[in-house]
């Protein structure tokens, strides 16, 4: 792998919220969405924001449900979603395995 | 420390360019802009901007000098820029630890 690190980072991936998406799905495999907006801190607006831009990579799947007359948003993470965040992470801990006391 | 680790990084640093500028600073003290612009695969004014903005959040001195006649620009990293690089790396960590094979 030539260039510095940084060249390899998915801005699709690195977005601070979208970071925080796909290590919790990960993480947990899928979360529903008021649990990703609670936990990530954001609005209602800002997390379908984040959640479109993921999906139309085909990072994530969205899933609408009914849990009686309740809607019920799950989010999970694909397989590509799961490579991109694995590739992401390898070219940050490169990046940040240099740096002294880092 | 409370609440997800992604609402504990720090967007000054986070964005892939800069994150890439301080990196290099931290490990090597000061680099050019040169050095910068042809290892992070930017341009010049791409590289321009980043760098200002990580001046105008104090992370970074720019020092303008000449060699003969050629101008020569260094960048240096402050204690400001290595303890807010400091605390995002450490919050990027307990992000991507968490990940599964991460």
């Amino acid at each position: 792998m030539t260039g510095h690190p940084s060249t390899r980072l998915d801005d699709t991936v690195h977005q601070r919220v979208r970071l925080g998406i796909l290590t919790i799905l990960a993480t947990a495999g899928r979360a529903d969405f008021t649990y990703l907006r609670d936990n990530l801190e954001v609005t209602d607006g800002n997390l379908g924001r984040h959640l479109e831009v993921l999906y139309q990579a085909g990072y994530v799947e969205i899933e609408k449900t009914f849990e009686g007359r309740r809607p019920r948003t799950w989010v999970s993470i694909t397989r590509a979603g799961r490579r991109a965040l694995k590739d992401h992470i390898l070219a940050l801990r490169q990046m940040i395995d240099e740096v002294p006391g880092g």
